[in-house]
């Protein structure tokens, strides 16, 4: 049984998932994409993943009924279904695994990658993303809600261009610290520090990447790795469900641009890309800042871990210790260990 | 010139460190291990790293003349020379990349690892550790002291085993943490929470690896991936500093045992494997608890992420962003970019 359990020394929550599949810890070198039979994210597949959250229709000359497709996650990292129960386990705490896990299919073609969307389809999935953030905000078990997207090898589950939305019973680390950053800043300054820092890199112009009237494109500062990029509305907005309808065009727009111009400049890599949107229930509308973060060559588990600071494990520690325990036992070095009480 | 930037809103350093050799970005396979001609670290190769900081002597059986050998790293991410200089940049911060990255051999043999050392092998690796760490913690510009090694494809530089010192002149982001987690606790119940932790561990014994009278190995409750590992004296003490000349054949024999169980169950895993001491000048005195947290499957520069929560990059985001506009000027799809500014 998946729970979520609570580091009693860095104060973040850890996903423990033993029934996800990957039971194995993850190996070192790539996995090729998992593509046995039929692609179950293709149009006719529907079948495989039958409860249809929501469904834009599709366009001239696309295949089949849907456009984008949103469907619970089959391997869902969190459980919608339940209630919220908090406990202490000695000196450790524990909450039960209730979230929502989210499938986006966001193109009905399987071999068409974000680089060769139309303006018009790339505007659909941002607006399904804005309108399931909406929809899940309103469950009041939840406290965040991330947009992730994996794309490509070694860690990407399907070919076919999809992404994730988790809303989570906690607030993330990372979102958390983030949130801690702008307020002290808010504190000394009363100015949001996004704003300021997005009206130094248009004035500076040399970490900026492309910009239009609403969006801004650029290589943050302290980029903790090659090529990160950041993109953020120029006007202030903490919730990311805020996005207007006048503006999808101009993130949709940037989004392709920026995306156009990292497959050529790295030939095609694969990337981790996350919402980053205050938590729920209205704190940081001052001091946050709604913003999307893009890390080239990161993906799959890692990813969340990236944007959210939030590890998912599917090994539990009794487990391991138990095999680690076994082997040792049967070491054949002249060492062995003492009684463990 | 590498430097050190802050991130605004995470309030991390971040390394941007250009001149490091591997300007591109990492790639999302595995890379093989980089040996090409001699090993510089086997005996008889001292010349490739003349600078001999520390070295033990050689033992019945060894070859050449020492056991263990410490460097300076030939592509170090601090620099040991130079004044540690502040200054602003705009909204930003930035500090000279001053520190110390020092190279441990562990051993003359060549393709020997840990699981095959023996007893007074690894306590020698344990006590030029600990030598280092006390003769770099009285550099007044250094604020913490980490002890990493990573282990095993893709990303470690050398089959022949070594493992970094790093002394920076700022409290790692992670470091931080697990101290603010510590201090809340020490305030809330006047008792160290890895103390508290390790009891429960050691009472309740599911999570026991083994344990000696000194020492104690376990998976952590919150472990954050699969095979979580941490070894931590029973004893109170906030300072790796002050591992004591009597106990480190303890320590040593339990992190035999440790290895010795992990290779023979996740058949010779690649790892990372980090020191976590307070911070040098004092602080955590009461709270904080020494101790080392191993990884399977993480390695390299992902090892230092792990460890200490900074990020090395090797790609200013100056550069990144010039590359990217380049490419979204050549771009063939019918959108552009507009004024940057």
């Amino acid at each position: 049984m998946s729970e979520l359990r609570r580091d009693p020394i860095l104060r973040r929550w850890v996903i423990i998932a033993p029934e996800r599949e990957e039971a194995a810890p993850r190996p070192a070198g790539p996995v090729p994409a998992r593509e046995e039979g039929a692609c179950p994210l293709c149009p006719g597949q529907e079948a495989a993943n039958p409860h249809e959250i929501a469904a834009l229709p599709a366009t001239g000359g696309q295949p089949g009924r849907w456009s984008v497709r949103v469907t619970p996650d089959r391997r869902p990292l969190l459980h919608i279904e339940g209630e919220l129960e908090r406990r202490g386990s000695g000196v450790f705490d524990v909450m039960s695994a209730i979230g929502a896990h989210e499938l986006v299919t966001e193109t009905p073609l399987h071999d068409q990658h974000w680089p060769r969307f139309d303006l018009p389809q790339m505007r659909r999935v941002l607006s399904v993303y804005r309108d399931r953030y909406l929809d899940l905000k309103r469950d009041p078990r939840f406290r965040h809600i991330v947009v992730l997207k994996n794309h490509g090898a070694p860690w990407s589950r399907f070919v076919h261009q999809h992404s994730h939305i988790l809303a989570m019973p906690f607030t993330p680390k990372r979102i958390a610290e983030e949130l801690a950053g702008a307020r002290e800043y808010f504190r000394m300054k009363e100015r949001c520090v996004f704003c300021d820092v997005l009206s130094e890199e248009l004035a500076g112009g040399t970490r900026t990447i492309a910009a239009n009237e609403s969006f801004v494109a650029f290589a943050p500062f302290a980029s903790s790795a090659p090529f990160e990029i950041w993109l953020a509305p120029r006007q202030h907005g903490a919730d990311f469900g805020q996005l207007e309808e006048g503006t999808i065009d101009a993130l949709a727009e940037l989004f392709l641009l920026t995306m156009c111009a990292l497959d050529r400049e790295l030939t095609c890599p694969s990337f981790s890309l996350a919402l980053h949107t205050a938590p729920l229930g209205g704190a940081g509308t001052a001091e946050y800042h709604w913003h999307w973060e893009l890390m080239p060559h990161l993906s799959g588990q890692l990813g969340l871990e990236w944007a959210t600071g939030v590890h998912a494990n599917a090994v539990a520690p009794e487990e391991a210790a138990r095999r680690l325990r076994a082997a040792a036992r049967c070491g054949e070095t002249g060492l062995s260990p003492s009684a463990s009480r």
